[in-house]
């Protein structure tokens, strides 16, 4: 038994300009752009909105831009298996997450469980 | 004065196959893939989850897979007018909603308000 929930929506820019892209997202969605701490300062920014649940960042990539989301859980390796059982298939594993490609050709990551809700929100993969 | 809040995502489906990606990302998000009534039935589902506010959808779509968000405004020549200065671009009116192009790359649509909370959770712009 494990249980996964989607977690949030990281939105991935093409840029070398994290701030800018903060900037112009937090704007947009009026959310508060939020720096983060330590070594993921120089990527990713948090978007906050307090009536929004949902984890959002702000990512810097050298990939096109994208959204993708991500899907949390207590359990990657059972997660990964069950969602390849759905048709995605595994990407990479990076750091402690696993990239994946859905059947509809959307990447998403796999990752830890970390939202506050988790425990009372999250599916129950029996 | 006018207001505008991030309204939810579509996850959009290069396919014509759209029960096929509801069930997918049905069962990978654990929500429930709803059918929606009339002429949207052949190419949108709801995804529906108690926990979540936001509004979610797969659409089948001629373009290459992609996941777009959508901003609810109560007025939407203002909203886009905002986003303009902040950097975006028009790229077509369809319907009712606006196709804009943040500076970042992405695509996103500025749509008419729906949910239910937008009055008292929307920002407002002066």
């Amino acid at each position: 038994m494990h249980k996964s929930r989607l977690a949030g929506f990281i939105i991935d820019c093409q840029s070398d300009d994290l701030q800018a892209c903060g900037r112009f997202w937090g704007a947009a969605l009026g959310m508060q752009a939020r720096e983060l701490p330590s070594d993921e300062a120089d990527r990713y920014q948090r978007l906050v909105d307090p009536h929004i649940d949902l984890h959002m960042e702000v990512q810097t990539v050298d990939h096109p831009s994208r959204v993708h989301l991500d899907i949390e859980t207590d359990d990657i390796e059972a997660e990964v298996t069950r969602l390849e059982k759905l048709g995605a298939t595994r990407v990479a594993k990076v750091h402690t997450w696993v990239v994946m490609q859905a059947p509809t050709g959307h990447r998403f990551c796999v990752v830890r469980a970390a939202s506050k809700n988790f425990d009372s929100e999250a599916h129950v993969w029996t």
